[in-house]
């Protein structure tokens, strides 16, 4: 009975930070207090570790646009989307979507991870075609490329030009090549050069994906993403996107100008076998769009927040990945290091998001400190008071410990 | 850019189902009134093609427990398990199934089809490890497998001693062995002998996991499922199930009594890469959970629709796929029969469910037929004289047509 024996070593520092209440993986928000603050271990602490980027999860008209949707439709759909599962919600949000970013057309799936994952595997045929993926992509995106049995080439991340000599160097024997890139990667928070990409794909005929599931209602001058800020909404082939970061729901949704990408629809076995989505998921995500795609503020006050907290976390000398944006990593040397400084935060009623290797770019840890446009004054000052008294205790997580 | 080659021939008749209005793989129920009602095409219309088994998406009960979740724990966790998408709300369900099913734990995941994608990518190791699924098993369980990138064995349908003959011929380098079945089969409504392979499968030191999506809170003497049936709750491994069937929602579960079973939780990208399922699908499964448990009236009233269904589809003399349960298939020879009796049934205002070969188990096409505790008797009425003018127009559906 060998199938646990893989555990072994995991299991050991598992199982260890359980029993000392301290496992970064398995916190319990006891009681949720707003869309900034839970109970966690019975103390009020503020989220810093949520992806509720432009603070939806408590905005009145979502809620009753759920409410509505339980009372007329009922509790869930009991049918996938190629059965009895498409309602008409799940029609006008697609639909909605697709207006917002001016695409013509848009699938929605039932997760973030089912749109990648349905997408790769639905498109690309494990023999005729080839997937090249950013070596950083997200977890969904290798596993699309595995479920559709494809060969997977891995370029240097955000290098187009890298990108460019492994399309060169193709076997000419593939079919459909498709390229995926990410427009803002959650790790380190940095961004894509979505324009380089598009034009070095389109030069090899190769179809560009670009996953927006962190940029999406975030970048660009209306919310549509990185590829709005780079001014090419109109070439990328296939734009993914979620509804539980930005959109404050749970789901996922490809758009595109292809009337082909409807093909997914028979073709994509994550969208075919899954129960679609709730109507209250959708009546809220739907609410949310209108709300934020109406509503500049939230992405104001979104940014506001993120310069604020990226320049006093610069000023404390923090090794920080990026430029300021949703996402504000601070870099550790070590495991042992980001483990300590994680629970540091929490003890000082701050929750952040922890990463070790190899879900991490690098060899380094991170610390993931994920900026909500709900993030009071008071919020910040908590956040900026907790990383001073860290970038204190930890000096390792300074620039100048490198020196 | 030869991506879309592929979808060329099935997209002609995808493209030509669509232009004339009867495509069964994208119906809209466009507006829901009630339990087993919709309206499809502007016609109130009876659904037989729902997996509303046990009839709970309308529970006031459910209902409540959803809004009370919108209230105070907002539209979305915005985030992982493994990160803040730990709400107390997830720890609850998992431990009422775990209590429910009398197992030592329980792990939710978003989806069903991530439940079973999740587990077996989860649990098997690409080198070191093994997997030995039934021949129908759910694409879910298939993915599951390529994800892992394990060898998969498929042994004979509901034929333990196909999989004693595979097992025994196994190559001994394996490590860890994990047979997959489901309790009962969702195409064909049948059943598998359990007993017969839990013990096949511990005779050769495989663990055996158990799909009961389309099982639990049906069959057994409280709702179990087959396992219970058959009385092995306490000697199968891995249990999993759904909420987008007899609860209602939409998400799934993993329960088991190894203590190893918990490593998921790190080792699944399926349950570490997406959203947690939001506050109110959380509270409305609890819910369902709930009534269901209590109240064994849903599971009788189901077992009455169902047994008075199969004996008219019987007396019609239409071909049915297995014994009365709450999936009752008509087999039909050709997929153009089975598109025209799908559309024949829709016209006559019932909703039933149509698959076509490679979907199928042989190489038949069928109508399923899905029964719901909810069906009122005029529902059924309607049923029944929809089935007895299709048995007639579609000669090929009846077991005559075969002497």
């Amino acid at each position: 009975m060998g199938l646990f024996d893989k555990f072994e070593k995991n299991a050991a520092l598992y199982n260890q930070l359980s029993a000392i209440g301290k496992n970064p993986f398995t916190v319990v928000m006891e009681e949720v207090l707003g869309p900034t603050r839970a109970k966690i271990k019975g103390r009020e602490t503020v989220l810093a570790g949520t992806h509720n980027y432009l603070g939806q999860t408590f905005e009145r008209s979502a809620i009753e646009a759920a409410k509505q949707a339980l009372d007329h439709e009922g509790t869930g759909t009991t049918g996938s989307r190629v059965a009895n599962g498409t309602f008409s919600g799940h029609t006008k949000l697609e639909s909605d979507l697709a207006n917002f970013l001016g695409m013509d057309q848009c699938i929605v799936f039932s997760t973030g991870y089912a749109a990648n994952l349905g997408a790769i595997a639905g498109f690309v045929d494990r023999v005729q075609d080839v997937v090249l993926i950013d070596a950083d992509c997200h977890a969904c995106i290798y596993d699309g490329c595995q479920l559709s049995g494809a060969e997977t080439i891995r370029f240097r991340h955000n290098d187009p030009e890298n990108l460019d000599k492994r399309l060169s160097r193709l076997d000419p024997k593939y079919n459909g090549k498709l390229v995926c890139i990410e427009g803002m990667y959650s790790m380190y928070g940095d961004v894509a050069p979505v324009k380089e990409f598009v034009e070095v794909a389109h030069k090899h005929g190769a179809h560009l994906l670009v996953d927006e599931a962190h940029s999406f209602g975030v970048y660009g001058e209306t919310g549509k993403g990185v590829c709005e800020a780079d001014g090419v909404m109109d070439s990328v082939d296939f734009y993914t996107g979620t509804f539980s970061k930005s959109l404050a729901a749970i789901g996922g949704f490809l758009a595109s100008n292809h009337p082909e990408a409807e093909y997914l629809r028979f073709s994509s076995n994550p969208y075919r076998f899954t129960a679609s989505p709730s109507p209250a998921t959708i009546a809220s995500a739907n609410a949310a769009l209108a709300n934020i795609s109406e509503n500049p503020v939230f992405r104001e006050k979104l940014w506001e927040n993120a310069n604020r907290l990226h320049a006093a976390l610069t000023q404390f000398g923090l090794r920080l990945a990026a430029k300021p944006g949703p996402v504000i990593s601070v870099l550790l040397p070590t495991k042992e290091d980001a483990f300590a400084a994680w629970d540091f935060l929490l003890e000082h009623g701050v929750y952040v998001n922890m990463a070790i290797p190899p879900g991490t770019p690098g060899k380094e840890s991170l610390l993931r400190l994920a900026v909500s446009s709900a993030h009071s004054a008071d919020d910040i000052d908590r956040l900026v008071s907790a990383y001073e008294a860290m970038a204190e205790a930890f000096p390792s997580a300074r620039v100048t410990s490198d020196a």
